[in-house]
């Protein structure tokens, strides 16, 4: 079986500082999805955090990686750039995947590699979240039924300012009267990227199986394909052909 | 000015046999909204209803028809296999823009056209739709704020059996807890199509002011492009380039 | 290991009535390719042809099969319509994968889940053909390189009357001065479709590594998600969320 | 008559460096396509160069500026990134326009407002190219015929980092063997973006009938919508609906 290497990466600061969110997620947010990862038979699974050297995003582990799995939500600006230009690289340049979850639409590597702001709406109320799925035929959507409800959440809200999505998989539908574009799949350079907006540190929303599976299948879909890098540059004279 | 030529077409029925829509639409639906776009003045506006001679939809009517308006939903069938055909090549082949309205998603052309059942979920409570915008930079778009309500609305919701459109510009949210693509751009062959889904015949919808300025965007969008049809087939023995 | 099946048709009228044709395919185009997917390990491959009763594809056939592949040419007129309609339900409702080859384009099955003409222009001179990727990202492209050639083909150029693929993946080059999208993705449905063109009947197209490794990366790609069928019509009155 | 307010931006260094390219656009690239533009009686036409105070590209000829014509190569690392800002910040924010031409594609706007490096192939050998219609409805290709040619073009080739186009307008032939995704749409915020590959500073490629015309194409359709900016943030307590 062809194994599929992930990397959790979590800032994993909420979780020491606020004891609410401790109690939630005793060992972190990474390690809440990392537990679930680890008994998929084709993964094998590590977990990084911001405070490790190199936020533990080394060449090594990078180079060893075929899926990142992205949270953060207050510290986006103390991720080095030297960190994220080679997230970028690996991405753009050599295929790794990227899963993108919830307040991490604010991080340097999404909004690099979507040349937009990545601005929303957003409400903290626990209010009820319906994600409907709108593209059947979708393996992110692999084993889920019609919708699938978080029933505390935080709202995202339209607009996204995102590029129109390469392909739309969710469409969350709020209590307070929001939609939201909440599964989103982008296509740059080599690499796929997945973006997730369930998620918040405050609810036990890394439990839900629904979320656990769409997490899943992200991974799945998001994995390289094997071919060389791209060539660029001037090419030989005219041949004839 | 170059004018736009647009041909509303309804096919009438419901407003002759149910008291309660003749209150709201005594002239038709398709006055209420003609009535509306002869206000424009880069538009020339004329009607058509299903009981007229090959329903309104001469082959000279359609020549001279840049954008037609479609609003349909008993009478799906009785629309002929013949006036679709030409209504159909008249889009693919020559660029006629094509406005689908509500519940004309499951009449034969807009079927024809896109390759689907066109099937959705609906609810007729009455209930509040927000229509929100998506794609912020459309012109189908243009002066409205970041979302309009319709008090009370026939609810469509996802699954909503449609390609994936080419852009979408409007996502729903109904208070039942449903959302659906509600304003989807589509291209096919030489022609532009959107569907717009708000307006059902027992709600004054198509006097809203923002149900009239979607549908005023969408003929300034879909007016077609000027150039001659295409060419297929067998081409000339190789050149030598 | 999932494993998944794959029916591959084909008219199988050239094969045994032109010597040329015999001569490269001996045992019709069909097993040429269910040749080479019978090697895979994840794959389990039959074939059906135009002249079985039910033209081979009977609702249990169809109900057993993942992909199927789709090669046509002189003989679409004489695919039964019920046999086109069972073929289409179990695409669009049943996530069943589609792939269609070269000739094809022209198929019943395809002009209706495309609901455009499909046409095209063509060139019978044996000119080199060279298949770039334009999409360096897609499980399509795996192992391949940033393009291939295919040295006798039959010119395929645009205008191509299909709607804006929903993934493009590759563009050719023709020696003469056209281009083509020679391997689109469609979404309709719960299910994915996917076109291939290049294939004529007098080149032995089939036996190419890479036009093959396309075809079986097709197959993995196309492969039916785990999902009910949707749900569609009239919904319970106004629940209170 | 409503008019779009046009400012044509070049670097202007080769025509005043080198006498090949003086010869052909004595007066610079942005006089060769202003002096074209300014024959429109719905434009109002400027320029702007590297070399004036903030490169001819204050906040108040931005203000007034609709839609904005890009051609650089030279000196991209030249352009000051505060007005690299204020270029992004008005069409993402607020809708301005932006045609991108030939080697603007490594320009910092271009590349910031994609997300990707942005590379490709390149070849000068003044070869053939023929510029395709591939999205026979665009309103870029109004007045076009199937394809025009340039005599005497630089090669872009495939592969070209860039996220899938929103629009795929124009797909180039070039007599080396490759191909090239030459007319491209795409959204950002509130803005349209278009980029055009024909147009290399040693050949007369902007005074062509064809050429011009899609750039004048371009500036109609990129022209802003009229909608208040978008609100992010924290909204109001959940209101009951």
């Amino acid at each position: 079986m062809h194994m599929i290497r992930v990397t959790v990466w979590n800032e994993y600061i909420h979780e020491r500082e606020d004891p609410e969110v401790a109690r939630i997620y005793p060992k972190g947010i990474h390690e809440a999805i990392a537990e679930y990862l680890r008994g998929m038979e084709n993964l094998e699974v590590s977990v990084a955090t911001l405070e490790e050297p190199e936020h533990g995003l080394t060449e090594d582990r990078l180079r060893s990686t075929d899926v990142l799995v992205w949270w953060g939500h207050r510290a986006h600006e103390k991720v080095a750039d030297e960190v994220v230009d080679r997230v970028y690289r690996r991405v753009v340049s050599e295929g790794m995947g990227l899963i993108v979850l919830h307040s991490a639409h604010l991080s340097k590597i999404f909004r690099r590699l979507m040349g937009t702001s990545c601005r929303l709406k957003w409400r903290e109320a626990g209010e009820r979240e319906r994600v409907w799925v709108v593209a059947p035929w979708h393996p992110i959507a692999d084993g889920l039924g019609e919708y699938f409800e978080v029933e505390h959440s935080e709202m995202y809200g339209e607009p996204f300012d995102i590029p129109p999505p390469d392909q739309l998989v969710f469409i969350s539908w709020f209590k307070g009267g929001e939609v939201f574009r909440s599964g989103c799949c982008f296509y740059r350079g080599m690499g796929r990227i997945f973006y997730f907006s369930p998620g918040h540190e405050t609810y036990p929303i890394y439990y839900d199986p629904n979320v656990r599976r769409v997490i899943y299948n992200a991974i799945l879909w998001a994995k390289p394909v094997r071919r060389g890098p791209p060539v660029f540059g001037r090419v030989d004279p005219l041949e004839k052909l």
